[in-house]
């Protein structure tokens, strides 16, 4: 692995080190560095708080999180010759952990701070500690789990133009203005406080400006971003809409390891680390390829598991109320499913979710037209338990001690 | 294979045969025949219109599906011993297409007839018929395809209890209450019509009852019932809530492939068959394992795949408007772009759009935390295409007669 | 599934329907029908010894197997318009048992009769009967394994040329006068008993001559034949060298599962059945491809595994003598250690070699260059054992009744 | 990743950091370092020739390569409470290439030198250097090919007991005499010139006694050793016998990537790099378990294909001779099926044999009881290649420029 052409210190202050990151997208944030396409490279990043996440056993830190400067990403990366319309390819050709720091973390977050996907069932912080070793992570916090290693950059993206900055801008003001005062809300608008553009700094006129008009970096969008997917993981391939000249290619938020759907907000292994990239260019390639938003190859590398326990969700909510194809509930209620299960096994209900959050679970939509539910299933590959999960003719399995996992 | 337990013909009527059909949800319908646990047995089906598709070239037969005595579907078949708690394990040993019959359709449903998850798109009736060739289907409608076998069951489920059964009938018909006149409906309320309930004939009391009150077979619920889950393909372990004793396990609408959310609604490869079942029981299951809905576990003889291109969505509707975590929309903007892709090869819309239904394609909730949009990716696997599909550099793929695939 | 273009009854004799059967290679033994590439067609085949196996508890059949008519085979089947130096491309559609008979066996040869991989440690003749549940096979003499299907022709070849027809012959017998009265012997030469070359009957000189210079089917060669590849199943697309006008292909040896090597010589699950074909030709295919032996493309549909226990063999005896890069008993010592580790739960050894003969194990050729000593590796696929057969740091699995499987 | 346990400089000399190294199986040369059951670790290695091989284009390097200072391997390590008759168990974490070397190489050994498995059709000596980008290869002296990493350690084992290390030097000796001047030789005896035994330096007693009866490290045996087992990747858990108190772990000759057979002998991506280690004991395991040999549990994250060409050979040798049921001759001509396929593409003899033994193909002994014919199959994934290398009915592939791909 060559020298990394951008560097990153998680032991640093993100103000020692801002030169280099940034937290909203716009057109106009400077570009850190420039490439060619055909060029690889590797950048490093901090962990998406940059750093407000301690290796102990309290939560607190979880609970107090800010997220005004959130995603602390790294870039923008100017790639020569992209124009508006291009496509960008970008080969992920490995991820890993930060040399400084070998240990990632899960939060459950607190419903008061945006709260998760189960929010209404887990309303309060929680945080478990990862170790990793190679490609495998455990948990002192979650006993007889170990999770294969599928790293990925939450967020990669280009920057919108500002055309396009303004139509996002736009169609969220007006989703938050149905309930502007939700708990959690519904969106989150631009936010000044702690935004970073790089060498651009607070006081001058350009910083202002961007940082009014910046949009936050929590949902993916055309230009793809914090999407959260498992799968652009080292192998992968990924093909990026081009709205920028010089794309202002944009990467952070790694994980060691995520389920489908990233759970519990802060759900993935969240880690500090570096990410090696290779970039090219398809010419005009939107128009091409009549697509808007962005896609991907997945690896050849990724986990394979066969054995899968497998939970089922239809979009009638936890009070039996019923809904109209939505895949949100019905997700949500294989997701309640698989965590009632595995508390047969001695697991706590934030355990259980916290391992949904982290491992590499799967979510697929199975059904999406059987009027009035959806069908959502949970994957939960079995081998990454120590013990026997699949359900048995007679009773809990006897490598449980007691019928229940032994907790530290 | 031994002979059938219950044997139907796809040339015959559903009248000269309903005495082994049902069509309605209720606990009341007796059974056809009864079995032990650790039984295995052959069941036939009718396709899920019962032979409204006939093996032509006009979808005038799929604009004009009558849906009042859908689906079709043969049984109840009763459990001997099985009592409501218990956990029914039903293996999936085998399912094929009815030896009289060797093909099967997809259809794309009128919006005015229910319509399917892209109706807005495609409102007009579409019908492309199957030819079964082992474990490969090709179609006379749908050039440069050729789609392994997932067979499954659409429907496998269990009887409700009374209780279960009024709950259903009242939430959905709260949902219906909203609005009212919606075309295409929000969900289906019970309807007397070409109901069937095997010996129980039309005029007698019990039959009306059950008629007024049985719920349709649209939607899967606590039953398990029309979950239309690729993966509960042969070698499949399903596990089914019982919900009155003896359970009445009932079983159709037989799939020959489907893509995940079988998103033209009849979008599978329907098909008439049978399918080989052994079941077990696991005693007040439900209780043991604190669980409310089927699960399963997957087969190890599913057709793999090693290379697939996904495309993303993002819950922002096609105009613009932006929705909060709304998986449904996101996983539509995923289709879209997908047969928008595809469309750049020479498929029409609808050829496209039966392709995503018909083929193994998968559909993952990839991100539903980070607000306000979920992201739903769909995996196109490439090898279902004769040609290479995969995004090129240098222009459309040669392979492909002048740019386009050639169409009969 | 179309009518079969040929048809054979496993409960009816040889004798009874030779006509459409036969089991030597030559090239002017006649074809039973004829195809043209495009073709699909079902054929149906008996089991490889004509029905020389009963379904019961003694291995007495399988001791006393007369080998002079094996293997009974189906065909030739002419292809219009191939030609020697083309490519035959046969894809396997579907393969499955006969339907008059839903079981299959697994027989250990004795020593005397020609022997097994293993036939110095079990020199005496066994039998197992599998009991087929759609795609599960289970045997009442095999405790605790249930083995997924991966249905295919052990044969399925094409004439020789007459020139090539005689290398066969001069080789072989070469091979056998280095030991020509060894038991078993290296090769089986030319033997005119039993011979059958459908129409053509015994006592016509043309018949005489054909039974006088017609290959044993046992090996495999350059017209594919005899291969016992488990991976050319439903959903593989097999190339086979066309040598003689019309490419003359037979099948048959139908196997309902093997373990790569097929290690207890009628190792496979045998059974009688159907296979489904579609036929087409690359003119000049060998050529073009520089190829001479048969080649494959395998299925989408195998059963897939994740978790295997590895066992690993070196080129060294079990008398401890060093032999030279040789594979064979690298693999043999690979096996053994498998049987003696599957001992410890209470297998016998004859169960052992059974389950490694019928599973579908795999034989890999790990390292072959590391003089003197090979390293074949055995791949056991731990799912298709009912209990956990992985080592443990704590002895024997608990599941295991008194650390030992339950016989009948 | 923690600090290193073991370090080494590959741009330093053998010599220069010898005390950290071994060449040779001794039970008596002295432990590097101790560990403990539980501990993980990481070790660095040296490339098995200690930096013999350049990063040019010329092959005078792979030529005169000087085997008698390999394998450079780094330890022993003391596994503190190991004692002979315990099984070791080793997870190997991660894999990687040395910080300081981002590069591998593949080499064609001379015939003179000891050749490789093609030896007599490629007799003379060919380098290609590999380019590192993440978790691909490429090379700029084979075009078209992009190979995704299994990296793994080619030998990983244990120290032999005095009375095996003798058994071994016995049966060895007793080869070699069977042809002491055959080029290639049978096999290598103890070799006192260049072996290295860390601390212990030459000139004393115990160094050259050690140096006399030393096994040399090519061959794979009854410690594990040199298997060249290309999934012994990380996430992968092997069980290596122990021998001697605290076992003396040995490990070394790290692969970037490996075909099956590692053909070219010199055949993996050989590099310098690190392993992440972590070791358990079961007490008594060989007894326990019954095995002699080392065995392993393969891991979730190999690369996995979905489409591979399979080339097949029998026991008949390329002069036409048939031998017994002999897998090495049968794998040989698989592979030159292979070789020849892949020369239709432009590809000269040398690159298509280099990509035989880089890349993660397949070798299966498929059948190996079929009388006199072994079969072998070589599964080439077709993934790794840039165009379509599958058979075409209509000639050469497009992609490929006139039919044959561009050399540099």
């Amino acid at each position: 692995m060559s020298r990394p052409l951008i560097e990153v210190d998680p032991t640093r202050s993100v103000e020692e080190q801002r030169e280099v990151l940034m937290n909203r997208w716009h057109p106009d944030i400077p570009a850190v560095v420039s490439v060619k396409p055909g060029d690889t490279f590797v950048v490093e990043c901090l962990d998406w708080t940059g750093g407000q996440v301690r290796n102990d056993d309290s939560a607190t830190d979880i609970r107090d999180i800010d997220l005004t400067p959130n995603h602390v990403l790294t870039g923008p990366i100017h790639i020569d010759g992209a124009q508006p319309g291009d496509l960008l390819i970008v080969d992920i050709l490995d991820v890993g952990p930060h040399p400084k720091q070998n240990w990632g973390y899960t939060g459950i977050f607190a419903k008061q701070n945006g709260g998760g996907f189960l929010t209404d069932h887990f309303p309060e912080a929680h945080k478990a500690i990862w170790d990793f070793h190679g490609v495998y992570a455990t948990s002192r916090h979650v006993p007889g789990v170990r999770i294969p290693a599928i790293p990925h950059p939450g967020i990669i993206g280009t920057a919108p133009s500002a055309a396009l900055l303004n139509k996002w801008n736009a169609r969220e003001r007006k989703l938050i203005s149905q309930d502007p005062n939700r708990v959690p809300p519904l969106a989150l608008p631009p936010e000044p406080r702690n935004a970073i553009f790089g060498k651009l700094l607070p006081g001058t006129p350009e910083y202002e400006r961007i940082a009014r008009e910046g949009a936050r970096t929590i949902p993916p969008r055309e230009n793809g971003g914090n999407r959260d997917i498992k799968n652009l993981t080292r192998g992968a391939r990924a093909f990026l809409p081009v709205h920028v000249p010089g794309a202002k290619l944009t990467v952070g938020d790694l994980h060691y390891t995520q389920g489908d759907g990233e759970i519990t907000f802060c759900g993935a292994v969240e880690m500090a680390g570096w990410i090696e990239l290779h970039v090219d260019i398809i010419k005009d390639g939107m128009n091409k390829h009549n697509i808007q938003h962005a896609m991907f190859i997945p690896s050849p590398i990724e986990p394979r598991f066969a054995r899968y326990l497998v939970f089922e969700g239809y979009s009638v909510d936890e009070a039996g109320e019923q809904y109209y194809l939505d895949a949100h509930v019905a997700y949500r209620r294989a997701c309640l499913e698989a965590v009632h299960y595995l508390m047969q096994f001695g697991y706590t209900g934030e355990e259980a979710y916290t391992i949904l959050g982290a491992a590499p679970v799967e979510g697929h939509i199975s059904a999406i037209v059987d009027i009035p539910n959806a069908c959502c299933t949970l994957w939960v590959p079995t081998e990454i338990f120590e013990f026997d999960i699949l359900p048995k003719k007679d009773g809990p399995h006897p490598m449980v001690q007691g019928g229940k996992i032994a907790h530290a």
